[in-house]
């Protein structure tokens, strides 16, 4: 089945307004196998909705409207609706008796009464939420227009209880997806491994980028569930057997929802010491609900003073070998750890840019220190190309803190981990001299 | 001058990615003063995109396109684009050699170079964050179609340096905006007491929200520059009468842009000792380029076993009091401002949620504490209506505190700070013994 949504709003033109709806109703068509070919956004006028729904008719079986319901004069869209289908607009009982619950003993004007106006023969949708009722118009020949109300907190509750239900026996068949997050390959890289995966129709697969990851989503249509589910299996196992070893969780929210995940499992803590990265690392974290179980301590040690006297880092070290350095990274890692008597310790140092680069040390040059167990590793950041700015370099660089500690605590391979990043493994001896070692290190 | 934009991107239709790029473009032409009448947004797909642009094109003078310019096959807004104006692609020589640089020594795969192939005669636009430029390709009769890239982070710099002044030229006028950023005001309350600005059409008054704050955007159409800005002074003027006392800045990025910036001018720095924000406080003053001129340190002390050994607040107290109080929000201001000898201390406790909140101390609930010379503010977040979220209670919890460190540090009223934010303010007596006095500050 072909869907198109026509979005109805003068504020949406003006960018007054983010146009979620159109989002909302995409993903929930998407997940019930609908396929949408065309999202429309028209201003409060009547002539251009006429004709944007006409165009949107003419492709498609099911057009979905947002926006245009309420009590106001600009509020056209069920009136255009039954213009174009050539019904009239008579109250809807249920709907009457509903908006005179709401009102109580207040009088209800002419405009507000309009909202339970309803094209003759239409499936009328209860808004549990506001006061203006939705529905489905049908243009015959199994077409049919579904007219939402604008406001996202009325238009998805709707959506979910009310329209899924309506559109699931229009289409007949279950929807399910699982997502594969992945972490230090590129989406060319991605897609060129997983190119004859693309071209199943039931599972489809289908690749995402954003914020320097990698999702792989893998949607199949079928009777049941189960059966879904059964058709995902062998094509999540040829991925994972493709770009497995840069995969960092199935339907998990990010990288650092993967770390907290798995360090509350194994009853582990995590403590952090951040230069470049200012807190960012220990946000995302924090982020997570929950994360008070693993994460008690970190500290923004941004100057050399703060890393002196918070991390026990000598001056005589930052000013020998800099503060951006593996082995200050390594440093930070083995003091916060020991600090906070954590299980793990980080320590990110760099160089975010826009200002500070030297020919030695560059803008976007970053160390990750990671301590674990008897192990220490400092991978570090060489900016490849071009420099992509402060908020990337930090982002990127809290992305590689996350997924290096993990890799540490799963006992997973560190040494091939995407360009431009390259680990060094060492031995931490406790109460032994390695806090500085140059030479060994680097 | 008409216009539309076509965005294009399957993960659009799948409901993966808000179209932020569609508000972002339409903002724009509204302070350019140019009509948006329609969007449309379709996926990769070559057959419909070239539908799509010549309907456009047959509606309006300039067609705004994103997305569909990257290195993957996928791609092919600029191809489509190129064919419907019969005009072939070229390498681009500038784009060519910002690609080169771009890459550095790595190899450039076709994938790569098709990127900076150009429709012949069109106007190059520079992409300063990614590898594919824009492009602005000529129709005749006065119109064009401007092809941008699909991320944001990628678009808007483009939009701004490159396609506005593209665009000043066609519709030949300058405009020249300000915008008053606040804090502490909704944007309904805000609305209303600016209410008569909005009548005016030169210049235009918009308010938009976003994140807890709201902008007043005041935009002149003139001959000049200099023409615009007088044309605004004059409702600025009335603006800052109306709500000047939670405007925090003028073309400002933000509130910690604002302190930063203020912190540099006095010479003053500033200390973090972070509990529920975890690091989102630090993090955004570290999201400043310079901000290591003014802040050198901070704590994440998430644990109370943190709070005891990083800042010296008694495990007595803790257990008395409570982490989540305002004795403790003061005693993290002033004993972090200490630790780092810093102008200013700065405190945040509080329970983000979803979990952890109790009868006495609610989800949502959160004290910030500033020390700055012989003063101690503790101010009180009170959940007033729905929880909004952990997310949500952060955000809201670090602009506070950032808001909170300005005012002190510009010695501005700190009374009456907008809904649910009582402040009461202490003098602080050094090597006294304010540390702990419970009754007299709450």
């Amino acid at each position: 089945m072909k869907a198109e949504i026509t979005c109805v709003g003068t504020e949406l033109l003006l960018g007054h307004t983010v146009n979620t709806d159109a989002t909302i109703i995409a993903r929930k068509l998407a997940e019930l196998g609908v396929d949408l070919e065309w999202i429309q956004t028209v201003g409060d006028n009547p002539d251009r909705l006429g004709e944007a729904l006409k165009t949107a008719l003419g492709r498609a079986d099911l057009v979905v409207t947002s926006g245009g319901l309420g009590p106001t004069g600009d509020d056209l869209t069920k009136e255009t609706v039954a213009r174009l289908a050539g019904l009239p607009l008579l109250p809807d009982p249920d709907s009457e008796k509903a908006l005179r619950e709401y009102f109580g003993s207040r009088p209800i004007g002419a405009n507000q009464f309009k909202q339970i106006l309803m094209p003759k023969g239409a499936a009328v949708f209860k808004n549990a939420v506001g006061t203006a009722p939705g529905c489905a118009v049908p243009f015959g020949g199994g077409k049919y227009v579904v007219v939402l109300p604008g406001p996202p907190g009325e238009l998805e509750p709707m959506l979910n209880n009310e329209v899924v239900p309506f559109i699931k026996k229009l289409v007949g068949a279950t929807i399910h997806s699982v997502q594969a997050r992945a972490f230090g390959i590129g989406e060319g890289a991605a897609a060129e491994k997983l190119a004859e995966l693309f071209d199943g129709e039931n599972p489809t697969v289908a690749t995402y980028a954003g914020e320097g990851e990698v999702s792989v989503k893998i949607t199949a249509k079928a009777e049941s569930e189960a059966e879904a589910k059964k058709l995902i299996e062998p094509v999540l196992a040829k991925t994972l057997a493709r770009i497995g070893d840069f995969v960092y969780g199935i339907d998990t929210s990010g990288l650092e929802y993967a770390l907290v995940t798995e360090l509350i499992k194994r009853q582990k803590t995590i403590a952090l010491a951040e230069s470049c990265t200012g807190g960012l690392v220990a946000k995302r974290i924090t982020d997570v609900p929950g994360a008070s179980a693993v994460f008690g301590y970190g500290v923004v040690a941004y100057a050399n003073s703060a890393k002196e006297k918070a991390l026990e880092i000598s001056a005589e070290i930052l000013a020998r070998v800099g503060a951006v350095s593996p082995e200050v990274a390594g440093l930070m890692a083995k003091n916060v750890r020991s600090y906070a008597s954590a299980d793990i310790g980080v320590g990110v140092t760099g160089i975010a840019g826009p200002d500070g680069g030297t020919a030695q040390k560059p803008v976007g040059l970053v160390y990750v220190g990671v301590a674990f167990e008897d192990v220490l590793a400092v991978g570090e950041i060489k900016p490849l190309g071009k420099y992509l700015g402060r908020a990337w370099t930090r982002r990127l660089a809290s992305n590689r803190a996350l997924d290096l500690a993990r890799r540490l605590l799963l006992g997973l391979p560190v040494d091939d981990l995407g360009a431009g990043f390259k680990v060094e493994k060492r031995l931490l001896k406790w109460g032994g001299d390695f806090g500085f070692r140059p030479k060994k290190l680097k």
